[in-house]
């Protein structure tokens, strides 16, 4: 079985610029880069030494991989408009199902990284999660081999597994982010640095690990039930109404947790 | 003006194990530990090689500092039940004013660390912001040079800028560790592996700095506003409603961020 040396990648966006110039670094070589924006896909055609195609019907045939690195509602109407090919068609996302590239590629498949993609922020995938998914046994082992040259920690989901890692890293990453962007606008408005939070913030996040749970680490005046420091806080608050009900939202929501 | 060398430690709880092994570590001689739960206050005596006292009023009264670790409750009452002393009394509280301590002890003060503590996980202090307090620049003095032995990034601040602090910790951390436990059980609940997600937690984390608007790099179906994704999950949460409730909150929190 041949193993996967040359792709096309269709797409310029986050997710993209990383991927195309990880697997550059492992020595894949791109035949092809193609967007509907010809602004955004040049450079990365150039940053890959790739040509770039406007056009996904002008795309060459002969790739290993077709790489469909768009955003969900894309995926199905773009992978149909892909000429067939003799490569292995697959996308990256979260929640679409691998049959979303089943109506025209027989040989697709799931190349899922779970990680937050910024194009100006290259990451580095040595301990990124990889999630596969095939049409068949050997297609899946070239992909696996693909993919263990980006990262040791690669397996095999189903749909609905990786669907539900979808959901959990939007509770866990994404939120979080957004909990983060809510300190920093307090801090601002508060004339606070915000740097003296990162300390903490780092913290609380390195000392997660899969095998327990994170409620056992819970501080903080929800945990303690401490309603004195609770009532303080949203009194501080009260000239923030949306601050204020996210305050209150989520303090109910522990000492939920607690009660049950 | 003599510099601070011994102490008395009240409390034996997450705060008060974390700081009496830091600040023996830097040698710093506990003539006492105080609390009031022999059980819980021995073992921690034991580690200071301090003696223990379960009554209050039996504490030497010629230390140089009083380390009140106690629960926000707690402070006012136990500071009065402490004999009056040579000493600086201090507690190490995000939330009380420091004026809490005032009615009997005519040289008090705050000593916060802003950190999330827990007894059986002692803590690197040396990179941890430390927040102080006092009622003369000769005691803010003393408690700066403790401090410093423990960490470069000590600063004074008033009641309002560390009760700021404290709510924007809420946020960033206490917050952020519970919606790491709900991502937890959803995994558990769908017997997926945790360890996956943990990367892309710590990356999260890893990448805030106080220089940049964490929203800037917010990722993930909110922020891409995909009513498509947001669905789909919502449907997938349909059997966990304090679950979906919680992504439906948070992601119109997102949403109604884009559209200010």
């Amino acid at each position: 079985m041949k193993s996967i040396s040359n792709a096309v990648l269709i797409g310029a966006g986050n997710v993209a610029w990383n991927l195309g110039i990880a697997l550059q670094k492992v020595g894949i070589r791109f035949v092809g880069v193609c967007n509907r924006s010809k602004d955004h896909g040049e450079p990365l055609a150039q940053q890959l030494q790739a040509p770039f195609f406007e056009d996904i019907r002008q795309v060459p045939a002969n790739a290993d991989i077709y790489l469909l690195a768009l955003s969900d509602s894309a995926i199905e109407s773009v992978s149909e408009q892909l000429p067939e090919n003799e490569g292995i068609v697959v996308h990256h996302s979260g929640s679409m199902s691998i049959d979303s590239l089943a109506k025209k590629h027989k040989r697709h498949g799931v190349f899922y990284c779970l990680q937050t993609f910024k194009k100006e922020a290259p990451i580095d995938f040595s301990q990124l999660p990889i999630m596969l998914q095939a049409t068949s046994d050997s297609d899946l082992e070239l992909l696996k081999n693909l993919a263990l040259q980006l990262s040791p920690n690669v397996r095999e989901t189903s749909d609905l597994e990786r669907s539900n890692l979808h959901v959990a890293a939007v509770f866990a990453c994404n939120f979080s982010n957004y909990l983060y962007a809510v300190a920093y606008q307090f801090a601002k408005d508060n004339n606070m640095d915000f740097n003296l939070l990162v300390p903490l913030i780092q913290k609380t996040a390195m000392q997660i690990s899969g095998d327990s749970d994170p409620f056992l680490k819970q501080t903080g005046p929800a945990a303690r039930c401490d309603m004195a420091v609770i009532e303080k806080h949203l009194g501080m608050l009260q000239n923030d109404p949306k601050k204020q009900a996210l305050y209150r939202y989520l303090t109910e929501c522990i000492l939920n947790h607690y009660k049950n």
